[in-house]
């Protein structure tokens, strides 16, 4: 890396900013439409439905056991487009960073974006930076949009649950969440926990190519969790949801540390997991296909629509009661992705 | 509106980030596929040649005359995407968001963008809203992120400058930038200046409809100035570049501010003008063209393209001299847009 600490001057728009580009950025952003440094990325697209969706991606800290906000920015736009049922294709990468950063974590996360855009399978082809001064920003702000491919014969929406279908996570939940609060906070567990970032794409696509139409909903339960990520379903579907206490999955060591500091895993963020919603006939098969994929070991059927009862979702716990699972409610942990 | 401020709740992705796209959001960017709340759009496109480009807007103030940060973060980015030759369709919209900040200033936000999106023919399909704490952004940053239609024949890039063309601009320079540098400093004067953030999509859309491929660059001089991307297309295009000091339009105001602070204007941010490279043969029709838009009254030729020369961009200054005009180095203005 030849900057060693991100000046106001790389901001401006003139040489520095050009440098910036020309040393740091396209040597590891290596992509021909990028490299033509045009206003925008011009793109050859086939007719039909796309998907495109945005996110930025403020967590602190920024490096943390199992990824960092770079992969993390990437997965999130690729997932978001995923749970659309696009083939995500492109993204564009814009940051904000705090006069002063260092050039060498610049780096490592614009290495980890490309390491993920690779896994995932899309391209990076146009971006912006900007740069504030001390104190204007925290270290650094990672915005990624997306633009992906909604292949023919693909209806999924958070409005297409129907009663009897089966609802599905493919794996642990809370993974992400309580690894930046254990890190922020300082503690330290017997057990380390880490983020679960990772790209769903190819599962989603797995799903979609045998199941189709069966494929109901996908969502994937980031900030709020599966709870809040449940009860959006059920209003946009108009329906009920149930879910049973003893099926959810979670480690052993994230449920502990819930429990030590008071946590629910139901309103955790995850950031590598899917909610999916499908046809019951397929449920099993389902759960098969995403415990065939190394990133869907844990997946499990943990309940069912319904028509819609007097509380959108509701739990029954594992000592036999029935609890209602509410949206989130405050926010204990702020710059979680 | 019915929030007063805004907390960190609001970002939380639970109940009360809810509220604020139901109650705030969604009231003002009042659009079909962004009321699904689905994890993206998906979108009807035709197939051919899409332009995908963000930016992000750190602008400090956030409220200038002429314009806001929503309304420069709306136009920023369709410029982007008329300047590769595109029709702007679809807009992203990511907001970092202090805590406390007023919840009346987003709305006017708000308000502004989804008038500028009107103005300029685009819709906001979807984005995101983070909350950080309260010292870690400075009150609000505004990423957008645009897709638009090339349609055939039309052939536009940084590249494409040959020896022999004309160099346009469409109107007065420096505009946006004193301004925010004036209202910055605090700086009171007899005419006030006021940004000159617009649209350029319509009179872009005008000149390749007229003159398809005789229109060889088009670029919106914003960070770095007419200066900076005069040099990017000499080198982009591997070329000379030639302009007259004494042709330069800018208004007598901003003139009169540059040379106090001792700015020069080549290098002062424009928010609503392009830079044209045409072919010699339609200059002057090109010119004829832009001032029948109301945004072009002062537009005009500048220079033309040479072969490559020992500097990539001179200037024939007014007293008969030569200067070399270089890429904006440093950077004087920080939070320019």
């Amino acid at each position: 890396m030849k900057i060693d600490t991100i000046r106001l001057d790389h901001g401006s728009g003139g040489k520095m900013s050009h440098r910036l580009i020309l040393d740091a950025v396209l040597p590891i952003f290596d992509d021909p439409v990028l490299r033509r440094l045009d206003d925008g990325a011009v793109l050859d697209m086939p007719g039909g439905r796309i998907a495109f969706s945005t996110d930025t991606y403020v967590v602190d800290p920024i490096f943390f056991p199992g990824g960092d906000i770079g992969d993390l920015a990437v997965n999130g736009t690729v997932n978001d487009l995923a749970m659309c049922g696009a083939v995500p294709q492109y993204l564009s990468v814009a940051v904000i960073i705090e006069e002063g950063f260092a050039g060498g974590d610049f780096e490592r996360i614009l290495t980890s974006m490309q390491r993920a855009a690779r896994v995932a399978g899309v391209r990076i082809v146009t971006g912006d930076t900007k740069v504030v001064p001390k104190g204007a920003a925290d270290k650094i702000f990672v915005n990624t949009a997306g633009i992906g491919i909604v292949p023919e014969g693909i209806s999924v929406s958070g409005a297409n649950a129907r009663a009897g279908d089966r609802i599905l996570i493919s794996g642990t939940m809370a993974d992400h969440g309580m690894t930046i609060l254990t890190l922020r906070e300082g503690m330290e567990f017997e057990s380390p926990v880490k983020s679960d970032t990772a790209a769903l794409n190819h599962m989603a696509a797995a799903l979609f190519e045998r199941f189709g139409r069966k494929i109901h909903v996908l969502r994937d339960p980031t900030r709020g969790g599966v709870g809040t990520a449940l009860n959006e379903i059920a209003a946009s579907s108009g329906v009920g949801v149930v879910i049973h206490e003893d099926r959810l999955p979670i480690r052993e060591s994230v449920a502990g540390i819930c429990e030590i500091l008071g946590f629910d895993p139901l309103y955790v963020a995850n950031e590598g997991k899917m909610i999916a919603v499908v046809a019951a006939d397929v449920a099993g098969d389902v759960v098969d296909m995403m415990r065939s994929d190394p990133l869907g070991g844990d997946a499990c059927i943990i309940g069912e629509v319904t028509a819609p009862g007097p509380a959108p979702v509701v739990m029954k716990t594992s000592i036999g009661g029935t609890r209602i699972v509410d949206m989130l409610t405050g926010a204990q942990l702020p710059r979680i992705c």
